[in-house]
């Protein structure tokens, strides 16, 4: 699903839209009301499955780990290091003042929706679980639609701390998670990608529950000179577009050599790749190449806020400093897009299409929630509480006047 | 409006709300397609007013301050600076190390919806347009149903720095603020607090744009004990009970004693207060007395995570470090909640129903967006690329595995 169509469920007047809105609004209202008798008939009806229990025993979990090779464990302990390591160090800390605190508190208990399909990405499972365990989320709750066996993902939940597995999806699940049913307990807040139903589920449950974002197809931006490995960004061009047709890449460079330089690369290479049909659709559709000086191209840049933006150039830090809106900034031959998906810390649950603009990555942080603490003394109330009643009373509001008042005549 | 209300129409599979939805939905559809026309159409509509032009003219904006009296003028020129003063203290700095930064900018440009209805509230003005004009965000814009001639709340928005006003409201002004019209601009988030309709549009252009939150009614919670002057306490219930017949306090102690002498002074006051018929509405309906031991008290306090928790106890420093979830902390007699309405520093503008559990009181952070940046050295490089291939071959994406792997080979 590319982003204007996805943008058009939500807004058009098309009575496949109200009707997309409307079946997630009854799924909603159904499994408030039924629970768990309603999460069974939309997992028999939608992913044509017969479950009596949805919770995945942590036996399951742990013999997944466990059947893993040897390098598929090391890989995976070393990501989960990285990632909480990283998370470690942009966690807020509590601000403390004479007279006020803004403190900081991990959320009680969190879900994450995995997606299903034919891909399983325990890339993905570590990104979103990592952070809110770094935050000290006590309960941790994975729903994925379509997983029975042992396999890595189940692998990756289970060193990922997470406390509950349930295999449900769609938009009962994102129901489930945000009012409760039998089996699962209402969360506070919902993270993670899934389809078009899910999305819709998601904002028709905020408010009742925090969640983190609309997700649409990944974009990867890359700045160019001729300082770089043409090959290198060629395999960095594919990387992108195998992920799906949708898949949205830009190629930017201040002149036609360069792009010339990448392009020879790109054809020389696409032949041989597995997902060479996939890539060659991705890139017919969905690659574009731009040609500007620098001022315009970091205009572009800070109006896509692309999801990545990759710098491969000799003036790399310099552009990197100009660049206001993107999802995350990589720097130079050693920072490739690809090893921001694994291993570089940062989550790769990204804002796409524009979001950047207004959103950030998930991190440690969205799995905390905070407030102040007003502890005034009676010299700062003195110099403060007579503007404040002046507009108390011109607000009409006398009772917050008089609760004023009656604290400066003592 | 109560929150139950609020919440069956997101969620109820009443025809009636799926209608409200749908009206929404169109009305979105219709200001996309035919913009200023549309906001024409629909305010001729809603709000019975014919208006050729939304713009206010600065001029307006700048007699309504200079008409106030010297008393008005200073007093909101001295919450604007306590507002700023607090917001920049806990505005968030870049955090750098040698391989990541973690960075933060202003949106570039944002919108406040202000509601309209009999009260002028120049004090919620300072209080979401100061903490953006903190952030840096250059353009803030702010659209309100009702005002025509000069008042309080114009010269607010004038002292707040807001750079342009429009006189619409209702869901077409939430639409004309998420997608532009010839006269207004897009915005990238929207903040506010508004009706139904708006609440209910905010959530359909969520993706499109940010926004803060889905506001319900206001909520304190009162814990007390015999050190606390009860006279000022029953002032502060009617300051909460005067805003609205749906306001919420919750009023615990962990004696009878307590309750009773604050019960005292209510009966006693009550009468004489000017929006009396309110009040008494709001503490029939919507008061609650709480008696337990502090542990569970506590607990509660976690549970409803109040928009507003004022403690006036002689423990109250050891009870606020106990409270995880809530608005806002009023700690002691110089703290009474009214001064936090206007000119503690912190933004009135809170989560209420139980909202707080995953998110916080609108700040100077929220106008901000951020993103990380990756700049890793060869050797970090190779220490961690070996993990992120192993993974990637797993997950199926080859190209990814080639462009980690061509780093390594040279």
């Amino acid at each position: 699903m590319n982003a204007e169509t996805f943008k058009q469920i939500f807004t058009s007047e098309d009575s496949t839209d109200k009707e997309n809105i409307d079946n997630v609004l009854s799924i909603i209202e159904d499994v408030k009301q039924n629970k768990d008798e309603a999460l069974k008939k939309y997992t028999a009806q939608f992913d044509g499955r017969e479950l009596d229990n949805f919770k995945v025993p942590v036996e399951k979990l742990k013999n997944s780990f466990d059947n893993l090779s040897e390098e598929e464990k090391n890989a995976l302990v070393l990501i989960k290091k990285r990632i909480a390591d990283y998370q470690q160090s942009i966690k807020y800390k509590d601000f403390e003042d004479r007279e006020f605190s803004y403190v900081y508190h991990p959320l009680e208990r969190i879900g994450i929706y995995i997606p299903g399909g034919t891909a399983l990405y325990p890339s993905s499972v570590l990104m979103s679980a990592v952070p809110a365990a770094v935050a000290g989320v006590e309960n941790i709750v994975a729903v994925t639609p379509t997983f029975d066996d042992e396999n890595i993902t189940f692998a990756a939940l289970y060193i990922a701390d997470v406390t509950e597995v349930y295999t449900v999806g769609g938009a009962q699940a994102v129901a489930a998670l945000a009012y409760g049913t039998e089996t699962i307990a209402k969360v506070d807040k919902i993270v993670g990608p899934g389809n078009r139903y899910v999305a819709l589920a998601k904002k028709q449950v905020f408010g009742d529950v925090g969640i983190d974002m609309i997700a649409g197809p990944s974009e990867i931006l890359l700045y160019v000179d001729n300082s770089a490995d043409y090959t290198a960004v060629a395999y960095d061009i594919f990387a992108q577009a195998e992920h799906d047709v949708n898949a949205r890449t830009f190629l930017m460079a201040e002149s036609q050599d360069v792009i010339d330089g990448i392009q020879l690369e790109v054809d020389r290479l696409i032949d041989s790749q597995r997902r060479a049909d996939v890539i060659q659709k991705s890139l017919e559709n969905n690659h574009y190449q731009i040609i500007d000086n620098r001022k315009e191209l970091i205009d572009v840049i800070n109006f896509i806020a692309p999801e990545h933006v990759s710098i491969q150039h000799r003036d790399e830090q310099e552009i990197s400093r100009d660049i206001r809106y993107a999802g995350a900034v990589f720097i130079g031959k050693y920072s490739p897009e690809a090893i921001g998906d694994y291993a570089a810390g940062p989550s790769h649950v990204l804002p796409t299409n524009q979001t950047g603009r207004f959103s950030h990555g998930l991190n440690v942080n969205d799995f905390l929630t905070s407030h102040a603490v007003i502890n005034l003394k009676e010299g700062t109330y003195s110099n403060i509480a007579g503007a404040a009643k002046t507009i108390a009373k011109k607000e009409g509001l006398d009772a917050h006047y008089e609760s004023l008042n009656i604290r400066m005549e003592q």
